[in-house]
Protein backbone atom coordinates (compact mmCIF):
# COMPACT_ATOMS: atom_id res chain seq x y z
CA UNK A 1 0.00 0.00 0.00
CA UNK A 2 2.82 2.28 0.73
CA UNK A 3 3.67 4.86 -2.33
CA UNK A 4 5.35 7.69 -0.77
CA UNK A 5 9.49 7.55 0.33
CA UNK A 6 10.09 7.49 4.23
CA UNK A 7 13.41 9.74 4.94
CA UNK A 8 14.70 10.47 8.17
CA UNK A 9 17.01 12.71 9.44
CA UNK A 10 19.16 12.02 12.02
CA UNK A 11 22.10 13.78 14.01
CA UNK A 12 23.32 14.32 17.74
CA UNK A 13 22.55 17.86 18.97
CA UNK A 14 24.26 20.86 17.86
CA UNK A 15 24.71 19.23 14.39
CA UNK A 16 22.28 21.74 13.05
CA UNK A 17 19.32 19.07 11.77
CA UNK A 18 16.42 22.11 11.82
CA UNK A 19 18.09 24.44 9.84
CA UNK A 20 19.18 21.99 7.43
CA UNK A 21 15.60 20.92 7.12
CA UNK A 22 14.57 24.41 6.84
CA UNK A 23 17.42 24.68 3.94
CA UNK A 24 16.12 21.25 2.43
CA UNK A 25 12.43 21.92 2.33
CA UNK A 26 12.92 25.30 0.37
CA UNK A 27 15.54 23.70 -1.89
CA UNK A 28 12.87 20.89 -2.76
CA UNK A 29 10.09 23.13 -3.41
CA UNK A 30 12.29 25.41 -5.87
CA UNK A 31 13.28 22.30 -7.62
CA UNK A 32 10.03 21.57 -8.64
CA UNK A 33 9.22 18.59 -6.04
CA UNK A 34 6.04 19.67 -3.19
CA UNK A 35 4.37 15.88 -2.75
CA UNK A 36 5.98 15.78 0.38
CA UNK A 37 6.11 16.91 4.37
CA UNK A 38 8.08 17.48 6.98
CA UNK A 39 7.33 15.86 10.33
CA UNK A 40 8.68 14.65 13.84
CA UNK A 41 7.15 12.95 16.71
CA UNK A 42 5.32 14.21 18.77
CA UNK A 43 3.37 15.30 15.26
CA UNK A 44 0.63 17.19 16.59
CA UNK A 45 -2.02 14.21 17.63
CA UNK A 46 -3.70 14.44 20.76
CA UNK A 47 -2.25 11.13 22.37
CA UNK A 48 1.49 11.76 21.19
CA UNK A 49 1.31 15.45 22.81
CA UNK A 50 0.84 13.95 26.28
CA UNK A 51 3.09 11.31 26.00
CA UNK A 52 5.43 13.98 25.04
CA UNK A 53 4.87 15.92 28.20
CA UNK A 54 5.15 13.19 30.17
CA UNK A 55 9.08 12.48 28.91
CA UNK A 56 10.04 16.13 29.25
CA UNK A 57 7.90 16.82 32.31
CA UNK A 58 10.96 17.64 34.27
CA UNK A 59 9.00 17.41 37.65
CA UNK A 60 9.39 13.56 36.76
CA UNK A 61 12.57 13.74 37.84
CA UNK A 62 12.34 9.87 39.37
CA UNK A 63 11.60 8.97 35.81
CA UNK A 64 12.98 5.33 34.88
CA UNK A 65 14.86 5.01 31.55
CA UNK A 66 13.36 1.78 30.47
CA UNK A 67 10.10 4.13 31.11
CA UNK A 68 11.29 6.55 28.89
CA UNK A 69 12.34 4.52 26.09
CA UNK A 70 8.63 2.44 26.00
CA UNK A 71 7.43 6.24 26.10
CA UNK A 72 9.31 7.01 23.09
CA UNK A 73 8.68 3.92 21.18
CA UNK A 74 4.32 4.31 21.76
CA UNK A 75 4.59 8.03 20.81
CA UNK A 76 6.71 6.53 17.86
CA UNK A 77 4.05 4.43 16.82
CA UNK A 78 1.27 6.71 17.51
CA UNK A 79 2.78 8.95 15.02
CA UNK A 80 3.31 6.11 12.82
CA UNK A 81 0.02 5.14 12.47
CA UNK A 82 -1.62 9.00 12.40
CA UNK A 83 0.81 10.52 10.25
CA UNK A 84 3.51 8.60 8.68
CA UNK A 85 1.62 5.79 6.87
CA UNK A 86 -1.38 7.69 6.28
CA UNK A 87 0.89 10.53 4.21
CA UNK A 88 3.10 7.32 2.15
CA UNK A 89 -0.24 5.50 1.49
CA UNK A 90 -1.38 8.63 -0.55
CA UNK A 91 1.93 8.65 -2.58
CA UNK A 92 2.95 11.73 -0.51
CA UNK A 93 6.83 11.43 0.53
CA UNK A 94 7.43 12.19 4.27
CA UNK A 95 10.59 13.15 5.97
CA UNK A 96 10.61 12.54 9.48
CA UNK A 97 13.38 14.74 11.90
CA UNK A 98 14.57 11.96 14.31
CA UNK A 99 13.20 8.42 14.45
CA UNK A 100 14.35 5.29 15.39
CA UNK A 101 17.46 5.62 14.98
CA UNK A 102 17.45 8.29 17.53
CA UNK A 103 15.95 5.63 19.98
CA UNK A 104 18.75 3.01 19.47
CA UNK A 105 21.70 6.04 19.99
CA UNK A 106 20.36 7.86 23.11
CA UNK A 107 18.47 5.45 24.86
CA UNK A 108 20.04 1.94 23.64
CA UNK A 109 23.55 2.96 23.92
CA UNK A 110 24.02 6.52 25.46
CA UNK A 111 21.78 6.00 28.42
CA UNK A 112 23.34 1.98 28.68
CA UNK A 113 19.90 -0.08 27.87
CA UNK A 114 21.39 -1.60 25.23
CA UNK A 115 20.63 -1.05 21.22
CA UNK A 116 19.54 -4.47 20.97
CA UNK A 117 16.87 -4.70 23.52
CA UNK A 118 15.74 -0.66 22.25
CA UNK A 119 15.54 -2.02 18.47
CA UNK A 120 12.93 -4.66 19.98
CA UNK A 121 10.63 -2.31 21.56
CA UNK A 122 11.28 -0.20 18.50
CA UNK A 123 10.69 -3.31 15.98
CA UNK A 124 7.20 -4.02 18.11
CA UNK A 125 5.94 -0.41 17.13
CA UNK A 126 7.29 0.05 13.65
CA UNK A 127 6.62 -3.44 12.32
CA UNK A 128 9.03 -3.37 9.57
CA UNK A 129 8.74 0.21 8.59
CA UNK A 130 11.70 1.52 8.83
CA UNK A 131 13.31 4.77 6.55
CA UNK A 132 14.03 4.06 3.03
CA UNK A 133 16.70 6.74 3.42
CA UNK A 134 18.35 8.51 6.35
CA UNK A 135 20.53 11.48 6.61
CA UNK A 136 22.93 11.22 9.17
CA UNK A 137 24.30 14.78 9.76
CA UNK A 138 27.87 13.44 11.25
CA UNK A 139 30.01 15.82 13.35
CA UNK A 140 32.42 14.63 15.59
CA UNK A 141 32.07 15.19 19.36
CA UNK A 142 35.01 17.24 19.53
CA UNK A 143 33.29 19.91 17.69
CA UNK A 144 29.89 19.24 18.75
CA UNK A 145 31.20 20.20 22.01
CA UNK A 146 32.45 23.55 20.81
CA UNK A 147 29.48 24.58 19.61
CA UNK A 148 27.55 23.80 22.74
CA UNK A 149 30.47 25.11 24.96
CA UNK A 150 30.37 27.99 22.98
CA UNK A 151 28.88 30.59 25.34
CA UNK A 152 30.45 28.95 28.27
CA UNK A 153 33.98 30.21 29.75
CA UNK A 154 33.93 28.27 33.35
CA UNK A 155 31.91 24.51 32.45
CA UNK A 156 30.38 23.21 35.59
CA UNK A 157 29.56 19.94 36.80
CA UNK A 158 26.37 19.64 34.82
CA UNK A 159 28.58 20.59 32.00
CA UNK A 160 30.90 17.95 31.92
CA UNK A 161 28.05 15.75 32.08
CA UNK A 162 26.32 16.97 29.15
CA UNK A 163 29.92 16.64 27.75
CA UNK A 164 30.54 12.92 28.57
CA UNK A 165 26.82 12.39 27.60
CA UNK A 166 27.30 13.66 24.42
CA UNK A 167 30.14 11.98 23.42
CA UNK A 168 28.30 8.79 23.75
CA UNK A 169 25.01 9.95 21.54
CA UNK A 170 28.04 10.13 18.89
CA UNK A 171 29.47 6.56 19.58
CA UNK A 172 26.13 5.34 19.88
CA UNK A 173 25.25 6.84 16.13
CA UNK A 174 28.24 5.01 14.93
CA UNK A 175 26.97 1.78 16.19
CA UNK A 176 23.93 2.77 14.83
CA UNK A 177 25.49 3.81 11.64
CA UNK A 178 27.52 0.40 11.39
CA UNK A 179 23.80 -1.52 11.93
CA UNK A 180 22.36 0.09 8.26
CA UNK A 181 24.80 1.24 6.58
CA UNK A 182 22.66 0.39 2.96
CA UNK A 183 20.44 2.95 4.97
CA UNK A 184 22.27 5.89 6.08
CA UNK A 185 23.66 8.19 4.08
CA UNK A 186 26.80 10.47 6.07
CA UNK A 187 26.68 14.11 5.38
CA UNK A 188 30.06 16.05 6.80
CA UNK A 189 28.33 18.47 9.53
CA UNK A 190 31.61 20.20 10.15
CA UNK A 191 30.74 21.97 6.87
CA UNK A 192 29.55 25.50 6.80
CA UNK A 193 25.59 25.31 7.08
CA UNK A 194 25.04 26.51 3.63
CA UNK A 195 27.15 23.41 2.24
CA UNK A 196 25.90 20.83 4.72
CA UNK A 197 22.50 21.79 3.23
CA UNK A 198 23.41 21.37 0.11
CA UNK A 199 25.14 17.85 0.75
CA UNK A 200 21.92 16.95 1.89
CA UNK A 201 19.36 18.29 -0.35
CA UNK A 202 21.31 16.55 -3.51
CA UNK A 203 20.73 12.86 -1.77
CA UNK A 204 17.54 13.27 -0.82
CA UNK A 205 16.41 14.99 -4.44
CA UNK A 206 18.27 12.33 -6.69
CA UNK A 207 16.45 9.30 -4.09
CA UNK A 208 13.11 11.30 -4.79
CA UNK A 209 13.59 11.72 -8.33
CA UNK A 210 14.90 8.18 -8.98
CA UNK A 211 12.63 6.58 -7.40
CA UNK A 212 9.79 8.26 -9.06
CA UNK A 213 10.82 7.70 -12.46
CA UNK A 214 10.73 3.63 -11.61
CA UNK B 1 18.50 -7.72 46.83
CA UNK B 2 15.09 -9.28 46.77
CA UNK B 3 13.47 -10.00 49.71
CA UNK B 4 9.65 -10.32 49.92
CA UNK B 5 7.54 -12.29 47.67
CA UNK B 6 5.89 -11.26 44.71
CA UNK B 7 2.36 -12.52 44.19
CA UNK B 8 0.16 -11.49 41.57
CA UNK B 9 -3.77 -11.53 41.14
CA UNK B 10 -5.02 -12.28 37.86
CA UNK B 11 -8.65 -13.13 36.07
CA UNK B 12 -11.17 -11.50 33.59
CA UNK B 13 -13.64 -8.84 34.31
CA UNK B 14 -16.23 -9.65 36.66
CA UNK B 15 -14.18 -12.97 37.95
CA UNK B 16 -14.79 -11.22 41.74
CA UNK B 17 -10.70 -9.76 42.33
CA UNK B 18 -11.52 -6.67 43.94
CA UNK B 19 -13.20 -8.65 46.39
CA UNK B 20 -11.60 -11.09 47.38
CA UNK B 21 -8.56 -9.11 47.56
CA UNK B 22 -10.03 -7.42 49.94
CA UNK B 23 -11.00 -10.38 51.68
CA UNK B 24 -7.43 -12.00 51.64
CA UNK B 25 -5.79 -8.83 53.27
CA UNK B 26 -8.75 -9.09 56.16
CA UNK B 27 -7.84 -12.97 56.42
CA UNK B 28 -3.91 -12.34 56.67
CA UNK B 29 -3.88 -9.55 58.50
CA UNK B 30 -6.67 -11.68 61.04
CA UNK B 31 -3.44 -15.13 60.39
CA UNK B 32 -1.05 -12.64 62.16
CA UNK B 33 0.65 -11.61 58.16
CA UNK B 34 1.09 -8.24 58.10
CA UNK B 35 4.22 -7.67 56.45
CA UNK B 36 2.90 -7.08 53.07
CA UNK B 37 0.94 -4.54 50.42
CA UNK B 38 -1.29 -4.94 48.10
CA UNK B 39 -1.40 -2.58 44.84
CA UNK B 40 -2.31 -2.26 41.77
CA UNK B 41 -1.11 -0.16 38.26
CA UNK B 42 -0.81 2.89 37.92
CA UNK B 43 0.53 2.73 41.79
CA UNK B 44 -0.11 6.50 42.85
CA UNK B 45 3.05 7.91 41.15
CA UNK B 46 2.47 10.74 39.15
CA UNK B 47 4.11 9.52 36.42
CA UNK B 48 2.17 6.60 35.86
CA UNK B 49 -1.08 8.31 36.85
CA UNK B 50 -0.76 10.43 34.55
CA UNK B 51 0.45 7.02 31.49
CA UNK B 52 -3.09 5.72 32.89
CA UNK B 53 -4.98 8.86 31.97
CA UNK B 54 -3.83 8.46 28.22
CA UNK B 55 -4.81 4.48 27.91
CA UNK B 56 -8.19 5.34 30.16
CA UNK B 57 -9.18 9.11 28.10
CA UNK B 58 -12.28 7.73 25.97
CA UNK B 59 -11.59 11.21 23.96
CA UNK B 60 -8.46 9.10 22.12
CA UNK B 61 -10.96 7.33 20.07
CA UNK B 62 -8.17 6.70 17.40
CA UNK B 63 -5.35 5.27 20.51
CA UNK B 64 -3.60 2.17 18.27
CA UNK B 65 -3.48 -1.14 20.57
CA UNK B 66 0.34 -1.43 19.80
CA UNK B 67 0.79 2.14 21.56
CA UNK B 68 -1.54 1.10 24.09
CA UNK B 69 0.79 -2.34 24.93
CA UNK B 70 3.35 0.15 25.08
CA UNK B 71 1.79 2.40 27.46
CA UNK B 72 0.55 -0.51 29.95
CA UNK B 73 4.52 -1.68 29.68
CA UNK B 74 5.56 1.72 30.54
CA UNK B 75 3.45 2.62 33.55
CA UNK B 76 4.53 -1.62 34.66
CA UNK B 77 8.03 -0.41 34.43
CA UNK B 78 7.41 2.57 36.64
CA UNK B 79 5.35 1.03 38.92
CA UNK B 80 7.81 -1.44 39.39
CA UNK B 81 10.48 0.63 39.87
CA UNK B 82 8.86 3.10 42.08
CA UNK B 83 6.91 0.66 44.62
CA UNK B 84 7.52 -2.86 44.01
CA UNK B 85 11.39 -3.51 43.75
CA UNK B 86 11.62 -0.77 46.75
CA UNK B 87 9.14 -3.15 49.04
CA UNK B 88 10.27 -6.20 48.07
CA UNK B 89 14.34 -5.39 48.81
CA UNK B 90 12.73 -4.38 52.39
CA UNK B 91 11.05 -7.93 52.61
CA UNK B 92 7.43 -6.82 52.17
CA UNK B 93 5.99 -8.94 50.52
CA UNK B 94 3.70 -7.53 47.16
CA UNK B 95 0.54 -8.53 46.38
CA UNK B 96 -0.16 -7.00 43.09
CA UNK B 97 -3.78 -6.49 41.19
CA UNK B 98 -3.17 -7.64 37.49
CA UNK B 99 0.22 -8.00 35.99
CA UNK B 100 1.47 -8.72 32.93
CA UNK B 101 -0.41 -11.65 32.57
CA UNK B 102 -3.29 -9.15 32.13
CA UNK B 103 -1.33 -7.49 29.04
CA UNK B 104 -0.49 -11.17 27.85
CA UNK B 105 -4.00 -12.26 27.47
CA UNK B 106 -5.59 -8.63 27.23
CA UNK B 107 -3.65 -7.29 24.57
CA UNK B 108 -1.51 -10.63 23.40
CA UNK B 109 -4.62 -12.71 22.76
CA UNK B 110 -7.87 -10.90 22.88
CA UNK B 111 -6.87 -7.73 20.84
CA UNK B 112 -4.81 -10.12 18.76
CA UNK B 113 -1.42 -8.48 18.50
CA UNK B 114 0.09 -11.58 19.49
CA UNK B 115 1.38 -13.37 23.04
CA UNK B 116 4.89 -13.58 22.19
CA UNK B 117 4.80 -9.74 20.39
CA UNK B 118 3.71 -8.56 23.74
CA UNK B 119 5.81 -10.65 25.95
CA UNK B 120 9.06 -9.35 24.45
CA UNK B 121 8.05 -5.20 25.32
CA UNK B 122 6.73 -6.23 29.05
CA UNK B 123 10.16 -8.41 29.43
CA UNK B 124 11.76 -5.32 28.29
CA UNK B 125 9.93 -3.57 30.84
CA UNK B 126 10.13 -5.74 34.35
CA UNK B 127 13.37 -8.04 33.31
CA UNK B 128 13.02 -11.18 34.74
CA UNK B 129 10.88 -10.32 37.80
CA UNK B 130 7.76 -12.57 36.92
CA UNK B 131 5.75 -13.05 40.12
CA UNK B 132 6.95 -15.87 42.74
CA UNK B 133 3.04 -16.93 42.55
CA UNK B 134 0.16 -15.74 40.59
CA UNK B 135 -3.69 -16.48 41.95
CA UNK B 136 -5.91 -16.79 38.93
CA UNK B 137 -9.86 -16.54 39.13
CA UNK B 138 -10.90 -19.00 36.82
CA UNK B 139 -14.65 -17.99 35.69
CA UNK B 140 -15.57 -19.74 32.19
CA UNK B 141 -17.12 -17.21 29.90
CA UNK B 142 -20.85 -18.04 29.88
CA UNK B 143 -20.61 -17.55 33.52
CA UNK B 144 -18.99 -14.23 33.06
CA UNK B 145 -20.95 -13.46 30.51
CA UNK B 146 -24.19 -14.18 33.02
CA UNK B 147 -22.53 -12.21 35.82
CA UNK B 148 -22.12 -9.00 33.41
CA UNK B 149 -25.36 -9.49 31.55
CA UNK B 150 -26.83 -9.68 34.96
CA UNK B 151 -28.97 -6.40 34.55
CA UNK B 152 -29.39 -6.62 31.17
CA UNK B 153 -32.69 -7.59 29.28
CA UNK B 154 -31.33 -6.64 25.35
CA UNK B 155 -28.65 -7.01 25.04
CA UNK B 156 -27.25 -4.69 22.00
CA UNK B 157 -24.51 -4.26 19.78
CA UNK B 158 -22.07 -3.29 22.31
CA UNK B 159 -23.09 -5.43 24.55
CA UNK B 160 -22.40 -8.23 21.92
CA UNK B 161 -18.96 -7.07 21.08
CA UNK B 162 -18.08 -6.78 24.81
CA UNK B 163 -19.35 -10.38 25.25
CA UNK B 164 -17.12 -12.08 22.43
CA UNK B 165 -14.26 -10.27 23.69
CA UNK B 166 -14.44 -11.14 27.17
CA UNK B 167 -14.61 -14.46 25.77
CA UNK B 168 -11.04 -13.91 23.81
CA UNK B 169 -9.87 -12.51 27.10
CA UNK B 170 -10.36 -15.58 29.04
CA UNK B 171 -8.97 -17.75 26.02
CA UNK B 172 -6.33 -15.76 26.46
CA UNK B 173 -6.02 -16.38 29.98
CA UNK B 174 -5.75 -20.34 29.10
CA UNK B 175 -3.02 -19.59 27.00
CA UNK B 176 -0.97 -17.87 29.26
CA UNK B 177 -2.08 -20.85 32.10
CA UNK B 178 -0.43 -23.22 29.68
CA UNK B 179 2.53 -21.04 29.38
CA UNK B 180 3.60 -20.49 33.20
CA UNK B 181 1.63 -23.47 35.13
CA UNK B 182 4.43 -23.88 37.19
CA UNK B 183 3.87 -20.49 38.74
CA UNK B 184 0.13 -19.62 38.07
CA UNK B 185 -2.11 -21.54 40.34
CA UNK B 186 -6.06 -21.36 39.58
CA UNK B 187 -8.81 -20.86 41.92
CA UNK B 188 -12.17 -21.94 40.83
CA UNK B 189 -14.52 -18.64 40.82
CA UNK B 190 -17.92 -20.23 40.16
CA UNK B 191 -18.06 -20.96 43.58
CA UNK B 192 -19.51 -17.99 46.30
CA UNK B 193 -17.82 -15.06 46.94
CA UNK B 194 -16.28 -16.63 50.70
CA UNK B 195 -14.96 -20.08 49.27
CA UNK B 196 -13.09 -17.91 46.38
CA UNK B 197 -11.62 -16.42 48.93
CA UNK B 198 -10.87 -18.87 51.25
CA UNK B 199 -9.43 -21.29 48.64
CA UNK B 200 -7.34 -17.42 47.24
CA UNK B 201 -6.05 -17.25 50.94
CA UNK B 202 -4.81 -20.74 51.84
CA UNK B 203 -2.96 -20.81 48.84
CA UNK B 204 -0.90 -17.29 49.55
CA UNK B 205 -0.92 -18.15 53.34
CA UNK B 206 0.72 -21.50 52.83
CA UNK B 207 2.83 -19.78 50.31
CA UNK B 208 4.43 -17.19 52.50
CA UNK B 209 4.95 -19.74 55.17
CA UNK B 210 6.55 -21.98 53.82
CA UNK B 211 8.99 -19.34 51.90
CA UNK B 212 9.38 -17.54 55.10
CA UNK B 213 10.42 -20.89 56.98
CA UNK B 214 13.25 -21.35 54.30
Amino acid sequence: MKKGLFITFEGVDGSGKTSVLKGVNDLLLKNGISNFIITREPGGSKITEKIRSIILDRDNIEEDIKTEALLYAASRRQHLVDVIIKRLEEGVHVICDRYVDSSLAYQGYARGIGIEEVRKINEFAIGSLYPDLTIYLDLAPEEGLKRIMKNRENPDRLDVEKLSFHKKVYEGYEEVYKMFQGRIYKVDAKQDLLSVTKDAFNKVYEFIVQNEKR
